[in-house]
């Protein structure tokens, strides 16, 4: 079958199980496949928009109810729907940071929060990992002191991993967060790699701003996410419009300036709601993944040579190994070279791994029942075995 | 069949004719659903990533390619994907315009382009229509020169809508731009009601930057839109990052700034991709379209009262009527006030007129048969006589 011209039917996740690590969450739901194909056409959400004429005003399909439900699900004020994580990080920004400003990330902050900074015309500061890969509060305090002292100003914003994308480590947000306000500065909380996949309460993390991908972990399509605040900070990064056109005297009601008005009004949004229900169960369900998770791991690290990477036992799906003394040494001599692994897995069904690593690499194993983690591990010892490692 | 919780399946576009004035060119293709279906899942698009790891480099599918094909079809040096029009203009804006600069608009530039100069800190000029409801080139001209006297700067960017949201008026874009050109002011034309729909030609209209919908016009779900730029702009608005980790030393390849990376990863770029074919050939048939829908509109004149407020006859298929005197006198009587007349219709299979518009309203035809617009016309000229108005 061709889609248009060129277009293969996708079937990764029907005929493989995919550890990739940025898709494992954002698989859809069957209700979220049935969703995207009734609201597939363009302003599909739009027929029963009445004043004020906003996407999260809509209530049929029932966008205001799942807009007040995501803010409860995350424990925040207000919740608004956003084209991907990074327009969330993008609106924070644009409304906090001015130029020149300092603004705090982390040794593990994703590319798209340093492109909101930059975009921002503001000067990014990292905040160092210790030794163990996990941004310690400390290390937080000394990094907001020495750029105070630096730049004479306090930074605008800070930047938080809840899990980071590199290790897939828990950082003490919570903690975090504490430091930060001490010296009143806001923090952005990028729950890209945790909400919709285990639980996360933003006012017990103290968050102003909190933000989650629908594409990466809600089940949801691309591209969609979530930013909620709170209500002391909804007044400044959900302002509404306040321009006039000069000369017809028009404005533009309630739209929001950061949202850019209305943000998702088809496929995303309803993807979204319809996996919803499903992605609020199985957040609770999120021990039982970790510990099939650490299955994978535990049989990984039997093989000789292999090394975890990430926090040991692990507390998240999304792992990073390094095999360069195990499967890298066998790359070396394989005739399929570095590919030898990613093959491999593939000839059993497995995939995701970025083709060609055999050194340090990642994967995501979010989703997968018992069964298939005790397969796949399975499946690394057998590999293993079959190239003579111990 | 409930999708989710509380959503029910959509079939507007299966069971009626749909008049709705920004819905008409977001309808889904066949392929386009086939490709939605296939491509739901979120980071859809990004099993066969490789470096540089940006969308528009992506060869399966074939997104690299499109992204050649977008430029050629517009005539356009590049151009990129956006999650709508208006993050089109964001980018535009944010890249060229600094805070308290001058920013020309037009009498009829949508919200979403003022929120962009708002969110870039700009002040917005409105350059106003003349009594037939088009931007005139002399009216151009003397905005800017009136802005550059009062302001003391020269405007840092000017907006022209192709064809406008309120009347559906094609306006002289070439001779504006032209005007502008002589100030050494940058022009984004807004296409958001033209790209899809009828051949637009960059070049020739000599446009710096052209921005369309997707799920607007281009048969697509939202959000998706395209930004298409000339060589001597990209520089500015498409610039890679030059970020760095100040303790880590990372930076972030070949990533845009303005595009935030990567911007659809799934459903709404393969949706657009899956429909372009029909979209290429649907936009050589625009005069058809244009027909049909003067036909309606014709058949509206004969009925007593009853006035075109867009340029008539009509060269798009977006139209204001104003039926004050004629269909609003009937809502006056009726025991279903203003709902009597999209009642009518809705009985008649015909949907997407504002409820409750009697005086001033929009319909937009694109996309029906011949057949269905004399449908149409026959069931407005049928709902006048069976109201007593002759």
């Amino acid at each position: 079958m061709n889609c248009g011209e060129g277009i293969d039917t996708r079937q990764i996740d029907e005929l493989f199980i995919n550890l990739d690590p940025i898709q494992a969450g954002g698989r859809l739901t069957t209700d979220a496949m049935k969703a995207v194909l009734a609201y597939g056409d363009g302003y599909s959400v739009c027929d029963h928009c009445t004043k004020p004429f906003r996407l999260d005003h809509i209530s049929k399909p029932p966008l205001a109810e799942f807009h007040k439900d995501l803010a409860t699900f995350l424990n925040m004020d207000t919740a608004r729907l956003v084209p991907g994580a990074r327009r969330g990080f993008q609106a924070v920004a644009d409304a906090l940071v001015k130029p020149d400003d300092p603004v705090l990330l982390t040794a593990y902050s994703h590319y798209t929060e340093f492109l909101s900074v930059e975009q921002a015309r503001a000067q990014p500061f990292e905040i160092p990992a210790n030794d163990s890969h996990i941004i310690t509060p400390d290390a937080a305090a000394s990094r907001i002191e020495e750029v105070i002292k630096t730049t004479g100003k306090t930074p605008a914003l800070m930047f938080v991993e809840q899990v980071d994308y590199q290790y897939g480590n828990q950082h003490p947000v919570k903690d975090l967060i504490k430091v930060a306000h001490q010296y009143d500065i806001p923090v952005l909380c990028n729950g890209a790699y945790t909400i919709g996949i285990m639980e996360v309460d933003g006012k017990e993390l103290g968050a102003d701003f909190l933000v989650g991908s629908g594409h990466k972990s809600m089940a949801a399509p691309a591209p969609s996410g979530v930013l909620a605040t709170t209500n002391e900070w909804a007044e400044t990064v959900l302002r509404t419009t306040g321009v006039k056109g000069d000369l017809t005297g028009r404005t533009f009601g309630v739209k929001e300036v950061e949202m850019m008005g209305c943000t998702l009004m088809g496929v995303t949004s309803v993807g979204m709601m319809a996996s919803f229900p499903h992605v609020k169960k199985r957040v609770k369900e999120f021990d039982a993944q970790v510990r099939y998770g650490n299955m994978i791991v535990d049989a990984l690290l039997t093989i000789d040579g292999t090394q975890v990477q990430s926090e040991y036992p692990r507390r998240h799906t999304l792992t990073r190994m390094n095999t360069t003394d195990s499967f890298d040494k066998v790359a070396k001599k394989h005739k399929k070279k570095g590919f030898f692994l990613t093959s491999a897995l593939r000839e059993r069904g497995i995939t995701g791994i970025l083709a060609g690593s055999t050194r340090v690499w990642k994967f995501n194993s979010y989703g997968i029942t018992k069964e298939q983690a005790s397969y796949v591990a399975d499946a690394f010892v057998e590999i293993a075995k079959a190239e003579g490692i111990a």
